[in-house]
């Protein structure tokens, strides 16, 4: 077991109504706020009235348009700038785990007088960050209840993870009523991404049996949960379990002294949506299982068995090889199931720019020291697989 | 699914010679330090000499003699007069749960004007308390990652559980070398007071598959730990495992959205601690399996049934009853698989004492309210069926 120097001081309101609560938790924070958010959908379900209501006692300045995938221009440098022009003492964010990713960039931003991007990057380490309270309105990333978000730069195809335990949000409402209105599409990525965070905790040179178990039952609540959300998108008790697991997926809860994996799927993806900003969630849902076919082997099989007899319920006396392919294939299945595109070429991406995001991934997010190492033409074949 | 809020700020600095990292946390919070510990452990380990070495330049106060099921009078009363007279800033808890129990008790009554009984009972709200660092020496209680203890008041038999947000310690070090020299008898005891954490957050009427899952992975893992434990007292992953799991079991994480069990083996236990000062983990693992076979009816054997095919691995086509039934039996033949005396008898508790602790029970406890209700004369039962 590893050592680990772990904290996660956001609180987390979760339930009907909790929105209540919104004004007592702001009112500890400052009068001027920052309200984020994305493409308008808060304002069809009728949040973004009811944020102005309870706040009304509030200075409200509004950042809108947030994009999935969200961009440091305009949307980080314009949340920056609209923080320091008007001295703003919170930022509340409304909407999925793009609004908050970006909140978080200006949340530091805010308070540093050079480019953010030398926050994003870390070539300048934060000494403050604004505050971050968040509203939730899709089931997905954990950006909730982390202290990382993950921003894009079209012009350099650059999608960069950054991490600071400032900017834990204050406070996360979650009422999984606000998810009901959630696509069938998005619902199914959601899942897809929680499924990954997990699976990339989980398949670790060194693990628990504890963090096994944590895993293995995240896996299989959002594979149960979101099956039944998407059949019935206003099934409260599904889309509340499915809110909370994608919650706990990113902050590390998950697999506290376990070794690192590297997340080479998230490594792979992260240039998918970088070059062709396609739904984060799909990209690593085609990714994850050719990528757990390359990297199946003498070395990595116990993982693949233990995956596929706790998640799948597959017969443990079967030979090894075949539980762990049956493992893969149930994986694939899966999303399959809740009507992913399991192929690039369905999300718009061909072999053209294969060999550019090969090496572009290889040069950037460090996999060949992940559990299972990854060179360029190893990345290069699990992407000609995903095609 | 309940709704909640929910928040454990605490820092988790884990693993080997993670005591490094002391001065750096307490330089944060002051210089005036109690440091609170038992009975001298620390002393033979040769911790409480590290924790001087470490912290030359801090002024320390040292509260010793903290005793298992830690005394209202005198510990906590002392405690809190040290910190006054001293103007402390900060509590350096230096041991296991009892020690970190009173030291909680102490950091609120430290800030308050009147007798700190009015906060451990809420008569009064505690408005501030002092900040709390522990360095664990037993995996056991969780009191390292909750805002509750528990004392004990001798003269009334009362025990008492007191929580309060701003008792959670602001940093727990958690070095599981520091465990290696725990009897077997103190660590079987740990073990089973985590698994029956556990238990009372399993049965309760409204679960989800992700905490049903948490909680057989906790309960799986501490039996293997455990034994492990108690083969081999210097068998680091296990004790490091155990220690996490037991960190896990009272800060709520395991049960987010559930119904409320009403603690029921706690409050029958703590009637016997505070009549009869027996170790509480002892208490709890006697109390446990009679408090299953009391309450499984029709209303509650589906839980039994869950509980037995998935921790204890019961064949699944049995019928209902033989499945809790075998449950019940694997969790009383593990217990004494692990030495854990399970006859009140033999922790010197007789019949004749039986109808007033009920009683006390009864009235204080609030049982009535339990997932499967509790009357007098059920605890009576319990009891009895315990001896």
């Amino acid at each position: 077991m590893q050592n680990f120097d772990y904290m996660t001081p956001t609180r987390l309101i979760f339930g009907k109504e909790s929105i209540v609560k919104l004004p007592e938790v702001m009112r500890s924070l400052g009068k001027r706020v920052l309200l984020t958010y994305g493409g308008g959908s808060i304002k069809k379900i009728g949040l973004y009235d009811r944020v102005n209501e309870l706040l009304k006692d509030f200075e409200i300045f509004e950042l809108p348009g947030i994009q999935p995938n969200p961009k440091y221009d305009p949307s980080v440098l314009d949340g920056v700038r609209m923080c320091k022009e008007n001295q703003i003492d919170v930022i509340l964010a409304v909407g999925g785990g793009s609004v908050l990713d970006c909140s978080k960039a200006i949340a530091a931003g805010a308070k540093y007088d050079g480019d953010p991007w030398d926050l994003i990057t870390y070539k300048v380490k934060a000494q403050a960050a604004l505050p971050i309270v968040d509203v939730l309105t899709l089931a997905a990333t954990g950006s909730e209840y982390d202290c990382g978000g993950v921003i894009s730069r079209t012009e350099t195809n650059d999608k960069v993870g950054y991490m600071d335990p400032l900017l834990f949000p204050v406070c996360s409402i979650l009422d999984p009523v606000y998810t009901f209105t959630v696509s069938k599409k998005q619902t199914a990525a959601g899942c897809a991404d929680a499924m990954n965070h997990t699976i990339e905790q989980y398949f670790v040179a060194d693990s628990t049996l504890l963090n096994d178990g944590f895993c293995e039952s995240m896996l299989k609540s959002l594979m149960v949960n979101a099956t039944k959300c998407i059949e019935n998108p206003e099934d409260y008790t599904a889309r509340a379990e499915m809110m909370l697991c994608c919650t706990y997926g990113c902050n590390g809860i998950l697999s506290l002294g376990n070794s690192y994996s590297g997340w080479p799927c998230h490594g792979i993806e992260h240039a998918l949506s970088a070059y062709y900003d396609i739904t984060h969630g799909e990209g690593l849902a085609i990714i994850t299982p050719r990528w757990m076919r390359h990297i199946l082997n003498e070395k990595t099989i116990d993982r693949f068995v233990k995956y596929g007899i706790n998640v799948f319920g597959i017969d443990a006396t079967l030979p090894k090889q075949e539980i762990a392919e049956k493992a893969i294939d149930a994986t694939y299945a899966f999303f399959e199931s809740i009507n992913i595109p399991m192929h690039l070429r369905e999300v718009g991406i061909d072999e053209s720019r294969i060999d550019e995001m090969a090496h572009h991934i290889a040069v950037n997010e460090g996999l060949e020291n992940a559990y299972a190492p990854l060179t360029e033409e190893d990345i290069k074949k699990i992407l000609i697989e995903s095609l």
